[in-house]
């Protein structure tokens, strides 16, 4: 366990905390006092068919997606629907190796996968809120790959789905970018197996992982046209070191590694045997599949490929030279795409 | 000066060894006696017309390019054409920091440059061969960088020029990766800041450097489709160790990044005061643009972007998904295309 004022409620507030209990995980371990940190906006309706579920991205936590895609006017609009937030186990504010207590946490957290995520937050929302169907479930990147998972394990309960810039099973060539990713933290001296003192120590690994997010997250053109200078930096290590480095520098590397593990390996067809075509085929969502063009991640011709598996989905890519770091928002015609996008499907019968 | 038995004649030979003289850099070093490895295929016409020049790209040298490009029946014929292989300074079989006596070698060696590289070629060319004229220069990657430098350089002598997979200024985005790889090797606690006794002391940094290459050589089709499986490799762990380690971990850490830092700073607008039009301007050459269509170092619209700013030039992408290392011959279709267009090229009046 270690102290991190970045995973407070002064930077991600308000969010609330629940206690699902004991959660064994798929891969053999348990999480004791499974705590999922989210964030509600809206209303639930008296029908109670107004809920959508958003899950979150590598890195990403409630906040950002209350920055960048909820508000009224907007696709996800709390003056229509009611939004439940919730950070995936690992991002720093839901249990996560970071703030959990000694013996089990820091470099003994126990490996989690995306199903158990989802598992996590079906008792989050049947237990809690007592919700039995959900009016949209939608997320970018590790938040696609739960979404797919939603949508597949749970497909009575999901009357939509919005899987945005990821894939419902991970492609071999991510799996290896990612595999970098964590070689960059735990190749530092200072990672020490996962018990260091705090995120400072690691802060060499930490750099290389930010510059190998700045490679593939965003895209050649988004440099080449000088994207980083309209976004208020200098130079491209300005853009390095004060936008990417500042970013992760202050994120618990054992909390990045655990997210990173459950991204190489999220993979709906584990509950079909690992026939992909069998999974996809039980989803009944209305689902758009909806990849950013210029992403180095996930690919449009990846998720296209996943698309036709899926009974009735629409193919609909974002145009954007923001790569797959469009999903932060600062590509405003990005972001007008995919609202017109996810009202299209909100206003779908479904 | 460190012995690896990888840079020696009998991997890389038959090639000749010339001493071009002192050679100041660019950035203000000095190389003394400055040796080029080359190797030469075909003679010499009496016209004196029909010499190729072929420098190498990085971490490839003669061998390869002989391999894969030169043969009777291909474009780079040696029945009809007199081709000269140079290889690059920091490749290993030029003059590079391994094989640099002490104090100027290791992690003494001085910065390089593309110019250095050229004007050092251009001695080889004109006074070891008495040559005036090239009918080609040819090169991939590093090798077109160092095409559009001979062509900006000495347009007079250079009457085709063929970049494949390369561009003529470096972009922000490839700066980045590859200053990327430059880190892979140099976080390894056993680089010591280039005073390592041997290769295998910088293991770990090798295969992270092998492994990012990895990522972004090839393309997610490349994986997506298994052509990994095809050529010979049981998994993707197996294709990391067996292909890309393998390939990569028998180099000399010292010198690819010679050859790193030199890459990211390819640049032909240094001829002009930092003006690329100017500077692609000035080429006469008969030139063919050929990118590779799935290149994740230098995608064509990068190359398409260039390509616009040369006199009479032609565009003529490589489909295939083997990406950048597409250069490494191992997609038969994509060889044939090269060998089509380049002998299209030559064909021309020039």
């Amino acid at each position: 366990m270690i102290t991190n004022s970045y995973y407070t409620q002064d930077v991600h507030g308000p969010y609330e905390l629940h206690d699902i209990g004991t959660l064994d995980l798929e891969e053999g371990g348990t999480i004791r006092g499974c705590t999922l940190a989210y964030a509600c906006f809206g209303t639930l309706n008296a029908a109670r068919d107004n809920a959508i579920l958003v899950p979150t991205w590598y890195s990403g936590t409630n906040k950002i997606i209350e920055q960048v895609y909820i508000g009224p006017g907007r696709a996800l609009d709390p003056d229509r629907y009611f939004i439940i937030v919730v950070n995936q186990i690992g991002g720093g504010l839901s249990t996560s190796p970071h703030n959990t207590p000694a013996p089990a946490g820091m470099g003994n957290f126990p490996r989690v996968r995306i199903g158990d995520d989802v598992r996590a937050q079906h008792r989050l929302i049947t237990g809690k809120f007592g919700l039995t169907s959900l009016a949209l479930v939608v997320g970018g990147s590790m938040g696609a790959q739960q979404t797919y998972e939603w949508a597949v394990r749970y497909p009575a309960m999901v009357r939509r789905a919005a899987p945005i810039a990821g894939t419902a099973r991970n492609t071999p060539h991510d799996f290896l970018f990612t595999e970098t990713l964590i070689e960059a933290i735990t190749s530092d001296p200072g990672f020490n197996k996962g018990f260091y003192g705090a995120s400072a120590e690691v802060r060499e690994g930490l750099l290389r992982h930010a510059r190998l997010w700045a490679v593939m997250g965003w895209s050649t053109e988004f440099f080449q046209q000088g994207r980083h200078k309209a976004l208020g930096f200098s130079s491209l290590d300005d853009f390095i070191i004060n936008f990417m480095f500042g970013y992760f520098s202050v994120m618990d590397p054992n909390d990045l590694l655990c997210m990173a593990w459950k991204w190489q390996r999220g993979d709906v067809s584990r509950l079909t045997g690992g026939d992909l075509r069998a999974a996809l085929g039980r989803i009944t969502a209305r689902t758009f599949v909806m990849p950013m063009t210029s992403d180095m991640f996930f690919p449009p011709a990846d998720c296209q490929a996943e698309w036709r598996l899926i009974p009735g989905a629409e193919f609909r890519p974002i145009e954007t030279i923001d790569g797959h770091l469009a999903l932060f928002g600062a590509d405003p015609d990005a972001l007008g795409q995919l609202d017109r996008h996810l009202s299209a499907l909100l206003a779908m019968e479904a």
